[in-house]
């Protein structure tokens, strides 16, 4: 086994990676979304009193059917760890305790270990214990929100200020808290009578959610109710702020190294300096697009032009249908002579396009002329040949 | 008729493009708008019990009314279908065919469709089937939404960020369904006795819409709520985030492009170079204007100059009124001299301007010097002829 | 009184001009004000029953007084109107006529015109009348809100955008509303029994407001109302991402004009040419400030430089107190040396300071050496004098 | 004393500073959160009725015992309060009194003033007084929030257009209370039967709040209540726009300087010119961490560099693990080669990093080609010595 593990064991390790874009990662990705939702929806419809009995054992056995693939998949990904340390010369046994004590294995062996309850529990049990999968299964959800990094990480940056915001969010609440419970205690002994109770409404107001099972009475309670109110306005305003213009930030720098990890597998660019190119990869994006997906449409307007850095796309124009590769790239058309789509590009494969709109074209034109120029080059060419738009002809 | 049709044919599909901004669009989207009001609120209306039968004879005459004119609506478009593709040697048939299943034509045939169950139907069916009508014919409102585009190219740039925005959401209803329905289960057995029904105050809770109708009690289910409803303003801010900056960058590549359309007609800008031509683009701004509006106002401060590109105005100095046409520029002494409006300039026609903000203006003054000296030597032409400003003067 | 009118006309006219931030606008603001919320007030009290009669004549009395007060400012500025168009050669009961039939003429007629039915009128019908007038004097707040402006223009530049919003909200009320009316009809006849009053169900629902009058019962009407509340925090976001993105840009432009207005008066500056000029403008803020402020206090970190463009400031050193006036600049240490303030400045009067961050400070210094040479020299001159700070020094 | 006092006073007054980012500053600052956390928590347990006597005389202890602590930090910083005003020539006693009375100072004393009530109050009064405490020990929570400097500048800069906002808001209010109560006042005479009435339901209604206390029973009252719902959604979209932009900008500047006062740390950076420097600035962001965090882990992927402006980390890479000081580098590997990171950076003492991310460096590469050399020299050299990453090696 020793001597065929490790190819079988790459590609089951790389079928499991967040990150995968290819063929297997997509469909386990889509496997995993469909078995984690039935498993879901069965423990929430179980959770509903006087079920009729088939429907009870129907759900528990799709339960504990979701549950084997978990374990199946903990299995697997706990055998495959070592492939993430392949080259760093630790241990098998060494990698894998790595991978069962970091936050993805912990939550995989979570939200396999309670199957055992429902297995070997009474009915009783397996009803109260279900919704408490429920709690750990939903954790696996995250594998499916990419942005969640990107995410964790604006946060990690503003944390100062976001700390600073919480803060003020719990100086609000408390004093709101407490001027309302001398305010309005008399009145509502119940709702305000301490200060515990008064935050529950100070909350439900700033947050402006306002269930309106607690309101103010007196004319005090109610002004600083108005003003709780007012400041969530602000809390939120602010929270926003902070969010979207670290949010903002980050997606930048993201997009300029997905760009850039894309940008060296098209010769064009390849062969321009990095300062040259770094201006490029400012003003491209990347755009993932499965197979069987109408890019751009004949006729239609167009601003922006698209350069294959994977996969490959069918070119459909009334004189004939070609393929382009990676390397290839179309639209040049729209942006040079601002005319209409000549041609209808469908993709073949799973594709990765780099686009570039419009209005940066004409900026790095200024900037670079030398690729203005080619593409010009190859336009001419295209035209002449009266083939509508392919650069590097196969035909498909 | 084949001699004869194109002409007649290519008016009416052109009447019905979603884009046009001329006469006869303009004249159609303002009808279309008034009958599709009628018909809403006809079916609004008829939807309240106890009408007068009177009452309810008018109303389903209105709506019978509106679908006939929908179904007129839907004949003409039919016919026009092959102007869209009068080049593409596709027979007509094709083309009705081809338009008949787009979205627009389903959307077309689905509002007229149920007009047979009025028509041909019993008194009470057509009242059950009218609110049917309703949900098809508001789908006609998206043409009159022209941003809708924007906003479904901007979801469709941000769609991986949005879904991961979405799965955070999901996680979070489902988490606190279910702890909040194993903390409140005992005493609220109804609103919390199932994950679903939890399910439904998560929901309200955390979009901080807060009926009141579910309210947690228990001091752990509070905890809980207040957790929702901050984390109910993490995500809002955090939508907004995403999407105000997509929005920004999508609106700022259409403005581009928009400009760019314009630009070409002003001969002042046409004979620059690509390059230089694509700095000032990305500064001029399109406005359109109907008839009789005036766009500066004699000694108002002002702070930008207009270029026509498309349509007439009228320059009302205190010297006498001339006429400006496609290509001429007024407003240029708010920003050479800084002094206020020497003349109020009113349309005449729809007209389109690319106006040009100080703040931009001294910006480009610095690259492009020619420009700027263009404007001030018409400008010194103008103060020497005591004119006010027009620039090709016509007696209007 | 023709001889001697004009400097009494102007200096009324001037005093009532909105954008007037000299002394005597100021003060008028401010009593204005003062009155406006005395006269509010007073109608609001005075809509609660049951008040002694004393109150309620003493009530009667304030809101006849500030009438009063309406009435003459109604006159006075229509008697100073012509003023406006002073060089016009219009006529000034044409002046007049013109202004009387502007917003603000308005207005100021609907404000004093109801104080006959008061004064004339039944108490009863004083009672009835009370709130009429509070409609028409909150429009007087406007004249205290001068980013009404700025808003008001993004919202003309925006509104293509804004109605494609307003429609897309429209659509989804429509549809909720009938879909849940559809759903819930049986359930709850007197909510959802017919489309009108579903449509305030969904317009509660959408803005998130949520007053729990209305809760749908079904599990459909709930998926639609999850829908609806999911949707009304998209739109919210939608909104905030088109208005935030359009007021930055509009505030953007606005400042520039302002900062273009001020930096003239400060030579430093006027001797540079325009292009250099308006590179520097896009980087400074103009603040005003009344007297007796402090701008800068004594070993306090700086992180900006000040010019003064109007009035003049106390510059108060341990050495000695200097006083620094129109032309003048201090805190530049704090940029060039990285050190605390070394002097706290206090304004003496109405005062008007052009701010230079030190982020932007280098930026400039990059592309305009002479500019940070001539600060500078001066730096250097004033240590050298030991004086602390001031430039151009005048014992106050 | 007085030849000792000065080193010991100028530590004491160094822990208080509020933006000491040092060892005893953060100590004191943790110790003083879970202090006032204590005492919040006590004050707030201490008002709920009929807790058993004995916990009631425990958590009377803690709130001295937390006043007895803030007394002991009043006193301290009024001792050392001269060290502010060292070189000022100002005699101790009027810099103590100048502390006293400054925010800080008064903040101070009132925490302390009342428990004065308690100790010598009688039971009831301790029970009435205790909920006073709270809202000025709420106070203290102030000095944790950082961002409250910058979120105060904001307000400050965009106090015109925040006002306007706030009329804006007003207008909205009184209006909608106005009609409403008209509207309302026969069909709900105690919610809607005078104005003061009505504006409680217009501000739970504007802000979104929605109680449902008081809902609009009247065709005309909902209508009403529908735009004032609508308006919440825009005056939170413009207060969102307002704040996030100026919050945006101001951050900039903040940023600006902390890293400012980072580089000059930093050899490598602090001989270039200020020109040059000011660019670099613009690009770099300032991050602390504590010890023993994980900057960079081996084998994952990189986007950033980082130079090390103070403290010290520890380079574990597998050829060995050696420590870089202030000055040094590390991470910038990824930068040149796109390689995963190639060793595991820890921190060992509180440290700050200037973090330079992939999008920036090859921008600063563009302009300045002399410090992308360096760093390249260096990283070559670090490869012909198979070290790993660390530029100046020391062995820890």
């Amino acid at each position: 086994m020793a001597a065929t593990a490790p190819s079988t064991r790459a590609r089951i390790y790389d079928m499991f990676r967040h990150s995968n874009v290819g063929h297997s990662g997509r469909r386990w990705r889509a496997f995993h979304l469909l078995v984690l939702a039935a498993g879901l929806l069965a423990i929430a419809i179980s959770s509903i009193d006087g079920l009729p009995p088939a429907v009870d054992v129907f759900l528990t056995m799709i339960v504990v059917l979701v549950a084997v693939v978990f374990f199946g998949e903990y299995l697997a990904r706990l055998w495959a760890a070592p492939e993430a340390a392949r080259f760093a010369g630790v241990s098998d046994g060494m990698a894998r305790l790595h991978w069962a004590l970091s936050v993805d294995g912990l939550i995989g062996l979570l939200a396999v270990f309670p199957v055992v309850a429902i297995t070997f529990g009474s009915v009783q049990a397996s009803h109260e214990a279900a919704p408490v999968f429920c709690v750990f299964w939903i954790l696996k959800l995250s594998v499916h929100a990419p942005a969640m990094t990107t995410l964790a990480r604006v946060i990690a940056n503003e944390r100062a200020t976001l700390a600073s915001v919480v803060i003020i969010f719990v100086m609000i609440l408390v004093s709101a808290a407490t001027i309302a419970h001398m305010l309005e205690r008399e009145l509502q002994p119940k709702a305000f009578g301490n200060i515990p109770e008064a935050l529950w409404w100070a909350v439900v107001t700033l947050t402006t959610t306002g269930y309106g099972d607690v309101v103010p009475q007196t004319v005090g309670g109610r002004m600083v109710g108005s003003l709780v109110m007012v400041s969530g306005i602000l809390v939120l305003a602010l929270m926003t702020g902070i969010l979207a213009t670290g949010f903002a930030e980050e997606e930048r720098r993201r997009e300029y190294l997905r760009v850039w990890d894309q940008v060296t597998r098209v010769p064009m660019f390849a062969e321009l300096g990095t300062v040259t190119l770094s201006e490029i990869v400012s003003k491209l994006r990347v755009r993932h697009y499965p197979p069987r997906i109408v890019v751009v449409r004949r006729d239609e307007p167009g601003d922006s032009m698209f350069f294959i850095s994977e996969g490959e796309v069918e070119v459909r124009a009334p004189r004939g249908t070609v393929a382009l590769r990676q390397g290839g790239f179309f639209g040049e058309m729209a942006l040079l002579d601002r005319l209409p789509r000549s041609a209808t590009v469908v993709t073949t494969q799973p594709t990765t396009l780099l686009v570039l709109y419009a209005s940066d074209f004409y900026e790095i034109a200024a900037n670079i002329p030398s690729l203005v120029e080619s593409v010009e080059r190859e336009a001419r060419r295209r035209r002449a040949e009266n083939l509508g738009e392919p650069a590097k002809v196969e035909s498909s």
